[in-house]
């Protein structure tokens, strides 16, 4: 049987693995698909770099064009990462019939839309499982497993890097600096950690994942997005007492009336949530479906081989595709067009540290703001703080809208009783939706 | 568009549920598969019988018949339960080109191969994601999302029943047969449960789990069973305080030489290992890959609307392979020979709580046994039992060969200084295989 060709754009640590997965299972690979894969040709930024993987030197290229253009390749994977460029070379070889299996979120959370209707015009599959949590086959279980569904809720812990920190944070009560400074030395956060800490990184998979779940585009500028670089270690301790657990958590919802919010932010999980207990750099994603109720999927998001091993099982799919001759024919267009929800239509929990001066009618002068609103209380804890004549007042809040629970922090930071506002953070309610 | 056309074998809760979520999600499924689906008819025990669902009481039927044979029908789906008679059925709706979606795990478990072997032959497919946790897709999963994965352990919480005594024994000090008794009760238990607690019904969800998993035959006999009628309290006591959780555990392991062991029985399980947190009645599949390392698929293991979730998108597959022709095309027959471990070749840690008479060298002679296999001890402990004269010994050892460990066990049962062997369980070790 003829052997299916593969083209590699870079080949970095993914790549390599992909590399290595496609040779070592060769056997199981042809069992599954019926004849043999090949990578064809490489595209590298350096031609005679030390390599993890031993490769034929002359399957390695610097000319993209050698890959995308090259009639005897089948399937492009692309683990070369970038957005505007690598769009247009993805384009480019779906114009040529090419098939594109990619692990790169940030092209598909703001481009996938357009390579897929691309794809879809040109009997092409774009399979894309390995660009959110990267081991865990979240994206096949939303398309398939999930499908007779109707899902309301997606919950992430899609970053590995943040869900590191708050973890060492938690654990071992450090502070964000020092625990940052050590995933920075142990290779768990990047250099520039920015788009990981400020929650870009996640927010990019809520997008991938609400439009899939939702079946509705949404797009990167309709997600909240806060990270986790204000989160300080006292936070934990009182979250901790009060039976939570922080996580950097993506939060898509829909309502009955099929308006959509979706947000990433430090979030307050009770113990008992399926989530709390995921921690280090373990990515999960929690569903919750009107008929099956909680669903969790918990693995590694990131990491070379759990992410080839995404990147093989999407080229396995497009290759039983094509020996079938169906490509292009899964990829279903979102039925709902975008419908978000407004501020007033965004209810949820909250925490709230407050530091106020120590005397007699400051809490009741607090706690009538709240009350102005219609918003009670689930939780409160008081506590002298060592500064002379203030109060540590930290509450949890039942259910309020974020409208007015924006309108109430607005009219906190003016009363003269409050010395300073601390922090505040989404609490998120029981298990279920 | 022509409709697909369904008959239903049983219409119990479960049954009801499917007809419920055909109904109501109509337009997502027109929107996913192309075309209407329509419910032609219903196998039921009784005709006048009251319905959880309103059904034209036209499409019902007592006659199996007049749904095998109908040619009017493209899918059969099947909630009936048994095995035997209705192994012939779907043999028969097979003969006549029928597709099969079923929830039945003693149908899959004994005659799976043979089931999927006709269908292969018919050009049909048999889909059967809701035999084992419910609502999970762990099916799909492992033959599509893991597909290019070696997976060395898959283990399973796959009785909700057992699950949800254990949880109740665990956390609130009950007896096994008060807490079953409650179950009951509530539902949650069967009046003959015999199937769930002696672990019947985990095994057969392991067979089926080990079978897909490690593409290897496996049948029903060579899963050694346990189930948790002689868990005690004491025991859940004793492991709490070492630090462990108790769990009816499916274990399916093979080793880099693919020889496999499949088991079921009471395990411990370190507090910080993913399956330890499941709870209740939930369900979880603990899936090891060579490259993907750990991953969790967690969810209800049983339930209405769960099972027919996942019947219902076993049925959109189904359709959407009619629609494209290629039914039968993606069943793939186990690709290795069944290989099973010997004792002396499958490793654990064990949990082993003894009674001895609290005399001088007592100690030394209980672990000079141990020693003489040499296996050595990872945790004890030692306290005195209120009955005079007698020591409780409770041990965790390091890893054992079972057979080494029955040889122990049985040295031990002879020595003078030992009262009883009051119980001995698995324990996992760290979270990785």
């Amino acid at each position: 049987m003829k052997p299916i060709s593969i083209g590699l754009l870079g080949l970095g640590t993914v790549g390599s693995g992909v590399i290595k997965i496609i040779e070592n299972h060769q056997d199981k690979l042809i069992h599954q698909v019926g004849c043999p894969i090949v990578v064809k040709k490489v595209l590298v930024k350096e031609l005679g770099k030390a390599r993890a993987v031993s490769i034929d030197p002359a399957i390695l290229t610097t000319n993209v064009e050698e890959v995308i253009n090259n009639p005897e390749i089948d399937v492009i994977i692309e683990v070369m990462g970038g957005v505007e460029q690598t769009k247009e070379h993805l384009l480019q070889a779906i114009r040529n019939k090419k098939h594109i299996v990619t692990a790169n979120k940030d092209l598909m959370a703001v481009y996938g839309g357009e390579l897929l209707t691309a794809a879809s015009d040109n009997g092409c599959d774009v399979f894309y499982e390995a660009s959110v949590a990267g081991g865990i086959p979240i994206i096949r279980s939303l398309v398939d497993g999930l499908s007779s569904d109707r899902i309301k809720k997606l919950m992430g812990i899609v970053n590995g890097t943040t869900n590191y920190i708050l973890t060492k944070m938690t654990e071992e009560g450090l502070a964000y600096e020092d625990v940052l400074k050590e995933a920075q030395e142990l290779g768990y956060a990047e250099a520039n950690p920015a788009s990981d800490v400020e929650g870009l990184d996640a927010a990019r998979k809520m997008v991938i994942l609400a439009t899939l779940g939702f079946s509705m585009k949404v797009d990167l500028a309709d997600v909240k997005t806060t990270g986790i670089t204000m989160v300080n270690e006292e936070d934990l301790h009182y979250a901790k007492q009060l039976g939570y657990t922080m996580k950097l958590l993506g939060i898509a919802h829909r309502d009955g009336d099929d308006k959509v919010e979706v947000s990433v932010q430090p979030t307050l999980l009770p113990k008992a949530h399926p989530l709390a207990s995921v921690s280090n750099e373990y990515n999960a994603v929690y569903v919750y479906g009107e008929a099956v109720g909680e669903t969790m999927f918990y693995g590694p998001g990131a990491g070379s081989l759990p992410t080839a091993t995404s990147i093989v099982s999407d080229l396995v799919a497009v290759v039983k595709n094509m020996r079938l001759g169906i490509n292009g024919s899964y990829a279903v267009a979102p039925q709902h067009e975008k419908n978000l929800k407004d501020p007033e239509e965004i209810y949820s929990k909250y925490f709230l540290r407050i530091h106020a001066k120590d005397e007699v009618g400051v809490f009741s002068e607090i706690t009538s703001v709240f009350t102005q609103y219609g918003v009670s209380f689930e939780k409160i804890l008081q506590l002298p703080v060592k500064e002379k004549g203030l109060a540590e007042i930290v509450v949890v809040t039942h259910k309020a809208s974020l409208k007015n629970y924006e309108e109430i922090l607005m009219q906190l930071r003016d009363l003269n009783a409050i010395k300073e506002i601390k922090s505040s953070y989404r609490v998120e309610g029981s298990a279920n939706a």
